[in-house]
């Protein structure tokens, strides 16, 4: 079967591969058509525009950088729309709730199927085929598209109706923000009262709240080096759009409200670009 | 070697059943001296007071309920001071820094060695010998407790002056409680969001912070469940203390006191003998 | 010279009159026309629409429930629009910054000028001409108002570009939202602690914080009474936007977010509707 | 009538000076006794030490530094203890709760009468007889006082038992704390989002929530000047003691927790000495 693959940034390449490995026939396409030239390499063809990959493919997969990028993919002339008509489109780009009902209404509207399927996890797990997939829209189309989130994840799911990816990757997001807070406060209470940070990670790592983000970003901390994995605005962005959400709803959030305020401090501060675990920072 | 063992209780008992099975001979003590029967069956001897307990051991371990406890038994008519001289003590309770330090002055004016050794972990850790243990005091008498330590615990650390023990184990709650608020949050923003919140419980656990906690509090925090395992009072207790640790040293912790505040809220509620994880009812 | 006024609700029947009281004529429209009536006691002109009011008059002011109100009359047809070439607008009800910047923008593309100008004070000081008037916008139409705003306000002030005047107002209702939650608490600790309450607005009436607020707010939140004047809703929508407005500019704000949060713990124990002082149950 | 006067720093000093204007006969005494000279002049006698004071007087006022000098005066070696028996004894010194009860219990048991009467207010209001007083303990005592609270201030509170007082104070101060954040906030919010601040100040000043304390630091803040009237450390050591009283009554306060956090942020970055309202400099 021929799937088409739109995007090919560090995600998206990483993906594609992993599709081709595993025996799909890709077509893909990228903003840049060069790019597409490692995976003709791997064995895909290319379309030349996004219209045309659509056009030739039972459905298509998108993997695009932010939510314009996602939207002009979608709407622009040579766009999914044009061609949609009885075909499918899965947006796996991280974009907010409105972007993707929006996509999803006009394909929907063009006679074609939608899935929004947001993606938790990095470049190595894309690679490995370990990422958590976040899928809502046609439950049909889901099932159809199964065998690709197999192979691209460890586990995906299916949540309901568009929108509702974007909102559950918002609520871990915003877990994790506030997690990272608490983290960086207990370290420098640990510092400031004389006991040996690097001792805390040791006694953390031990029990019952043990995870893998307080082992990985434990140590740069205490060097203070925040090369960026996942940029401090872009947290900061989650905790808004979290808290917002809770807005609508009437959820109180204190802990939450007040992790925000810090990585707002942070952002003050110009480290906004840094990682998010810089928000360390703000309370040297 | 002979080692004493002072307090019986639900830890107590376990850690004290895991060492005579490990071949360490033993004579307890316990306030209410039945007790003792279960451990004279797997082989103990029994003292009289925890004077004549001290007097005959080698050192003694003592795991009482609470600061008044581990005080009596220091300091009253028959209490360790009385035979410390030339002895080790080593205090597993929890208690505050205070506490310590002023069982430890008592015993090194009387010639006495001593150790504070919080454990985090509670009964079945206790009885699998699967403790973390926070010890601080004399260097040269830790490494001699260390044989009893690593039957005991999976790990033991050694902190320093004695209060480390006690101040590590606040940061430790801290940490725990701020991410009980937090994780809380995330449940409560799921639901009134119309998400499922079973779901979210999958999603963090594939992800980087999954831990443990959320794995064992989540699914019964979903039925509004919260049998006492560590009382929510206890927790905003430590939370209190560990706020108070930060004042001394000029840290600010804004999240911890967002989290502090949630945490008294549940005890204005009458939850404070629920487990810390009934503060997800302040969100409803 | 004849002057155009748009809306007569609680706030602009009460601004006209004053207006006409004081030798302005007036032209009215009001949706519901027969609200016109008696403003023609008063010696007013009606307007069959708002187009013709404008038409008439040299400049027109608008005193609107919200903005969907305060759009609609400038859009729609027969609308504000349609006659604004060479007159003047004065928007004095309370919009965001969008709104304004909005209609703005229409209005002087269609050769018009145009003031933002939000009020704070009610009805009393609508009466009384004991506004304080928030203008922006046209400097030179303002300056051409002067006359209507020194009748209307005990004050105005000219604070630059369309949109100050929204956000001036944001800013001012968080403050004031952040110390009704102080206020609140204070209460709430001074009853719970054996103090008397009713003892603590005395001695707050002494002090340096002595203000009006806390004169009027607290002897009725004493009696658990919040007969909405300014709806708790409302003013957490304020607190909202005034966040949004900080997160905008990297401006972290510890105390407003813990307000807000309270604010939506109260809307979702159901007091949306009534006074913002309806905080206080938050606290019990 | 025969008063005593025990401490004559700039507090007082000024508050002798007022009762001698007022026809008052003081005995005063200080531990730096040439500091009565100046009282002399105005028609006051000297006591040796402050046993010779309250032997002398039918009752005695004291206006001390601080806790350990309030302690000092009444159980040091010629101190107030002695000659209590069928006298009564003031102390209008700002303690916390705990001293107080502590010096009242040991005058009872001696056969004296004791009244906590701490103020508001500070040198100026003290001259001017213009200070808020909050008074606690005998009120039969308080009644007989009242002649000299008259003079001393604008008004008096009779509190109940010992400790309100303290308690009381602890509330109000509470509540400037919060309130000062929340000032803060708005003043940063408004010069980060292109508004003038001291306009800010013109438009408090007229609403609802204007007040002296608003008014009397809000020009020095935008000027980052920080002269102490009343020092940063001391205002959030009053936070934590009320946050301390919040929690033994299970009250949460998000807001005072807040802006406690905010204070502790100024102290780690070194204003401790500096007024309270150099908060204002964490949001930079």
């Amino acid at each position: 079967m021929e799937i088409g693959f739109l995007g090919l940034g560090i995600m998206g390449k990483a993906m594609a591969i992993n599709l081709l490995r595993h025996g799909f026939k890709l077509t893909v396409w990228n903003r840049t058509l060069s790019k597409c030239d490692e995976l003709v390499e791997h064995g895909a063809s290319v379309g030349e525009t996004p219209a045309a990959v659509v056009k030739k493919c039972k459905y298509t997969i998108a993997m695009l950088s932010d939510p314009s990028a996602a939207l002009s993919v979608v709407f622009d002339k040579d766009g999914v729309l044009e061609q949609i008509n009885g075909k499918g489109y899965i947006d796996m780009s991280t974009v907010d709730a409105e972007t993707s009902i929006k996509i999803s209404e006009a394909i929907k509207e063009k006679g074609g199927n939608f899935l929004e399927a947001p993606v938790s996890g990095s470049k190595k797990p894309a690679e490995d085929g370990q990422l958590v997939i976040l899928a809502a829209g046609d439950k049909a189309f889901y099932e159809e598209a199964l065998p690709a989130f197999d192979v691209l994840g460890k586990k995906s799911f299916f949540l309901g109706e568009v929108g509702n990816g974007a909102k559950m990757k918002l609520v871990v997001n915003m877990v994790m923000g506030s997690m990272m807070n608490a983290f960086s406060e207990g370290l420098t209470l640990a510092e400031k009262s004389g006991l040996n940070a690097g001792t805390l990670l040791d006694v953390l790592d031990l029990g019952a709240i043990s995870n893998a983000m307080f082992k990985l970003k434990g140590p740069s901390m205490l060097k203070n080096s925040y090369a960026p994995a996942f940029p401090l605005k872009h947290q900061q962005k989650d905790m808004r759009l979290a808290l917002a959400l809770g807005d609508e709803n009437a959820v109180p959030m204190p802990v939450a409200a007040a992790a925000n305020e810090a990585f707002k401090k942070a952002r003050s501060l110009g480290l906004g670009d840094l990682d998010f675990s810089a928000v360390h920072e703000t309370l040297k």
